[in-house]
C-alpha cells in the first residue's frame, strides 16, 4: 500500500545480542529518545505513560499506609551533605555541582541531588518538637542525579525519576516495621501489578546505603539470568538524627532522639518489565501498567458495517474503563499486529465482517499469542477475563524461569560448573558473614551476592567459601 | 486543657501589612518551609496536595485536548542553549550553571533547565519526519530553575514546579489557534476550579517571551489591588524550527517548517490562590482543590453518641468522595475552628448532642462564616450544596473586587489620581502602540503594560500618554 509506513523493522534477537534486544525494544517501542547530554534521556509518551501508571498505583498504597507526599529542593549545598560522614563518602563522588548562579560564582557549591536524606534530615529538625509531631511519613516524586560513567537507558542513568519515602518515628522498633512494610509493598506491587516475582531479603553490610544500619531489596530475575535490585527500604536508626541534632520530646517530657527510615523504586523498573517479560517480538507489557490494554485491528476495514461495529466495541470497552486504542489507519492488518507486539500491548482485537456475521470478535493474547473467541455480547467481560490471563501467564513463566534457574550449591567449584552448564542465574549458597569470604565468591566465581533472602534454607552447615560454620544462605548472582 | 495545643496565633492583619500577612500565612497553614538554600523552599504536605489537586485538574484538561505526558532531561548544554538568539540572552542570564560530575570538570557546562523548550526541539528535530508525525501535543511536569535575586514563596523562587506544554503543528493557523485554546484552558480553569477571574490578553512585544512571536497570559488581580500573571502561552512561529532544523515532508513531497507553541503555569498559582482568597483569618481554599473540603468538627465529644455520630458523618462523606477530616483531638472546639479557619477548609460541619437529637448538623462556611443547618437525612446533597455555594461565593467576591478595582482612564493625571484616591488595582487606557510610551506610563505613574485584554473597549481615540492615535486598549497595573 502507498501510504503504508514502512515495515516493523525487527528487532535483534534476545539469545544473539541480549544487550543490543534491550536497546533495540527502548527505541523501537518508542520508550526513550538519546538527548545531547550523555547519560540523560527523554522519556517518550509511551514510556512515560507506563511510569505515570506506576506511580498512580504506587502513589494510592503509599497513601492508604498514610503517606503525604511533599517537595524538597533539588539543591543540597555543600556544607549540608557533608553532615552525616558514611552518606557523603557514598554520594559526593557521584554528584552534578553547580557552582554558578547566572553571571556570579556562588559562596558555596550546591549538589544536584542525588537522594535528599540531608534535605528531609534538615526539614525533620525544623519542624519536629513534640512526640505529637511524630511519626511523619513523607515522600516525594522527583529526579535525582548520579554522574554515572556508564549509562544505559532505565538501568543506569544519569538522571532518572523515582520516588523517595523517607519517615521518622518515635521508636526503633515501628521505624523498622515501617522499613519491613515498605519493601513488603515493593514486593507486592511487583508481583501484583507487574507480574513479576521478586526475591526479599537483607542486603549484606558491603552493599548497604550509604548511612543505613540495614538495606532490604528486592531481586528479580531478569530473562538473561541476571539479578536486578527493583527497589530498596533502608532502616537508618537513629544515625541520621544524630548528625542532624532531630530531637523530640516524649511524653513524659524527657527529650528523645526519633528513628528513620528511606525507601525508594526508580523508572529502572521499566528496565526490569523489558528484561522479565519481553521477546523477540518486542515488549510485552503488564496489562495493569500498559498505557493501551487493548488494540483493536479492524480486518477488511473497508467493508460495510466493519469501521462502525469497531467503533461500536471501542466504545463499549472505552466506557468500561479499559484502556484501548481503535487503530482504523491505512496500514495493512499485519503491519498493526508487528507493531502493537512490537509495543506489547496485551489483547488485541481483531473484527471483520465473517466475525460480525458469527457476532464474535479474535483475541490474541501477546504473551503467548493465543487466540480465542469472545462473544460480542460479553465483550466486556471475555477482554477483562484475556487481561486476567495475560497477567496470570506473564507471572507464572516468570517465575518457573526464576526457578529453574536458581541453583543450590554447596562449593565453589560446584557454583562454577552450575553456571557454565545452565547459564547466569541466581545461585543459593550458604555464607560465614564474614566479607573476605563474600568477596573471594565474586572474585572466584562472578556472581555476588545479591541479598539475604527472607526466606532462608540450610543447603549445609558450612560457608561455601571457607567452610566455617555457615551463618545465612544468601542469594547470589550477576547484576545490572 | 492540659494537653491542648497552643491556640493557633493570629496571622498579621491584612490592612496592616500585607507581604507579612502573605509570610503568615504561606508558614502559618504549613504550605511551605524555607530550607537552607536562599530562594528554594520545602512544599509540605498540604500545599502539595494544593498542588496535586491542581495537576490531577489540569492534567485531565490536557489530556482531553490530546496532549500527551513526556520527561525532558534536566540539564541543558550550554551549546544547545545558545541555539536561538533571543531565547539565551533571556534566560542566559539566571540560569545555574553544572561545572562539575563528581570530581570531573565538564567539557561543557550544563545549565539546569529555566525551561525547556531547546530540548524539546532537540528532541523534535530528530523525531519528526513527515506530516504523518504532526501535530506532536506534549507536556512535562517538572521543576525549574532560574536564579532571582528577591524571592518569596510560590510568587518567585529559584526553583518551582510548574508543567511546560510544547507543541508542534504543520500550519502557523494550527499552531496559532492551539496557542489560543491553551490560554482558554487555563482560564477555564482559574475561574471554574479557583474561584479565580481573570484578564484574558495578549502582552506587548516589550513583555513577550524570549523567542515568542506572541506571548498570551492571563492576569488577576489581587487583594492588594496588585496583578499576578497566572498562566502564558506562547505562539513562537517557526523561529525555535529554524533555528533547530526542524523540518517535516508534507503530503506533496515537499520540504517545509513547522510552527510551535508553548505554554505553562506554575506553582505561583497558589499563591495567587492565597491573595485572591484569604483573610484576616488565614487561608481561603477553593473547594475543588482543598486538600481537605469539609472538616468535622464535634461538640462536646465526650458526650454519649456524639464521636459515634460524627463518625458516621465521616463515613458517608468519605464513601461520598467528598475529602473530609474528622478532627476527634482532645484540642477544643475553639482551637479546632480557628486551626481550619487559618488552613482554609472550605466548609466546617459541627455536630454536637443538639443536633443530633435534631438530626442535623450546622454548616460554616468558610468564605463568609455564613451558619447552615443541614438535615443528617440530606448530608451529602446538603454539603454539597454548601460546596458549591463557597465556590460561588468566592467567585462572585473575587469578581466584585475585580470590577471595583478596575478604573478607566484617559490622562497620566487620571490614572494617579484615582490610584493615589482608591489604591492599586487594574487601569483600563489606551496606547498608541509605543515602547515609548509605556514604558513612559510605568515611570510617571508607577503602573506597568499587563497586557491587551481581548476584550478591548474605546475609552478615546487617543494614547493616554502621548495624544497621538490609539491603537487598542491596555490593561495596566502593578505587577507581582
Amino acid at each position: 500500500m502507498a501510504n503504508e509506513k514502512k515495515a516493523v523493522s525487527a528487532v535483534t534477537s534476545m539469545s544473539e545480542d541480549f544487550a543490543q534486544w534491550y536497546t533495540d525494544i527502548v527505541k523501537k517501542a518508542e520508550l526513550i529518545e538519546y538527548s545531547s547530554v550523555k547519560g540523560c534521556m527523554v522519556i517518550r509518551p509511551y514510556g512515560y505513560a507506563i511510569w505515570e501508571n506506576m506511580q498512580r498505583l504506587l502513589d494510592g498504597r503509599f497513601k492508604a499506609l498514610g503517606v503525604e507526599n511533599v517537595y524538597m529542593p533539588m539543591f543540597i549545598p555543600e556544607s549540608l551533605l557533608n553532615k552525616e560522614k558514611d552518606h557523603v563518602e557514598g554520594f559526593a563522588p557521584e554528584v552534578a555541582w553547580v557552582t554558578h548562579g547566572g553571571n556570579d560564582k556562588l559562596e558555596e557549591r550546591l549538589c544536584v541531588r542525588p537522594t535528599s536524606e540531608t534535605l528531609f534530615c534538615e526539614h525533620y529538625a525544623n519542624i519536629i518538637h513534640s512526640y505529637r509531631d511524630l511519626p511523619k511519613l513523607y515522600n516525594q516524586w522527583v529526579s535525582v542525579v548520579r554522574w554515572e560513567k556508564t549509562t544505559r537507558p532505565f538501568l543506569r542513568s544519569r538522571e532518572f525519576l523515582w520516588q523517595e519515602g523517607h519517615t521518622i518515628h518515635e521508636t526503633a522498633e515501628e521505624a523498622e516495621a515501617f522499613t519491613e512494610k515498605m519493601l513488603e509493598t515493593y514486593a507486592e506491587f511487583c508481583e501484583t501489578e507487574l507480574a513479576m516475582p521478586v526475591v526479599k531479603g537483607k542486603k549484606t553490610d558491603s552493599d548497604k546505603f550509604a548511612g543505613a544500619v540495614s538495606t532490604y531489596a528486592i531481586e528479580a530475575l531478569m530473562h538473561d539470568g541476571k539479578a536486578l535490585q527493583a527497589g530498596t527500604s533502608h532502616y537508618f536508626g537513629d544515625g541520621f538524627a544524630k548528625a542532624f541534632g532531630i530531637t523530640y520530646t516524649d511524653k513524659n517530657n524527657s527529650v528523645k532522639i526519633p528513628y528513620q527510615t528511606s525507601w525508594g523504586v526508580t523508572t529502572r523498573l521499566i528496565g526490569a518489565i523489558i528484561m522479565t517479560h519481553g521477546d523477540d517480538n518486542g515488549l510485552v507489557l503488564p496489562p495493569a501498567v500498559a498505557p493501551v490494554q487493548v488494540v483493536i485491528v479492524p480486518v477488511a476495514q473497508h467493508k460495510e458495517g466493519v469501521l462502525e461495529k469497531a467503533h461500536e466495541l471501542y466504545d463499549t470497552l472505552n466506557a468500561a474503563g479499559i484502556r484501548v486504542k481503535l487503530d482504523d489507519s491505512e496500514n495493512s492488518p499485519g503491519w498493526k499486529y508487528a507493531e502493537y507486539e512490537m509495543r506489547g500491548v496485551p489483547v488485541r482485537i481483531e473484527i471483520g465482517p465473517r466475525d460480525i456475521e458469527e457476532n464474535h470478535c479474535v483475541a490474541v493474547l501477546r504473551h503467548n499469542r493465543k487466540k480465542e473467541f469472545i462473544a460480542l455480547d460479553n465483550l466486556v467481560d471475555g477482554v477483562k477475563t484475556c487481561l486476567a490471563e495475560v497477567h496470570d501467564g506473564m507471572f507464572e513463566s516468570a517465575l518457573k524461569r526464576q526457578e529453574e534457574r536458581t541453583y543450590a550449591c554447596t562449593s565453589l567449584d560446584e557454583i562454577n560448573e552450575t553456571l557454565a552448564k545452565n547459564g547466569d542465574g541466581f545461585v543459593k549458597a550458604m555464607w560465614c558473614g564474614d566479607e573476605a569470604c563474600e568477596d573471594k565468591v565474586k572474585e572466584l566465581t562472578g556472581v555476588g551476592s545479591r541479598c539475604i533472602p527472607f526466606e532462608q534454607e540450610t543447603l549445609s552447615d558450612k560457608c561455601v567459601c571457607c567452610g566455617k560454620p555457615a551463618k545465612c544462605m544468601v542469594m547470589w548472582g550477576k547484576a545490572y
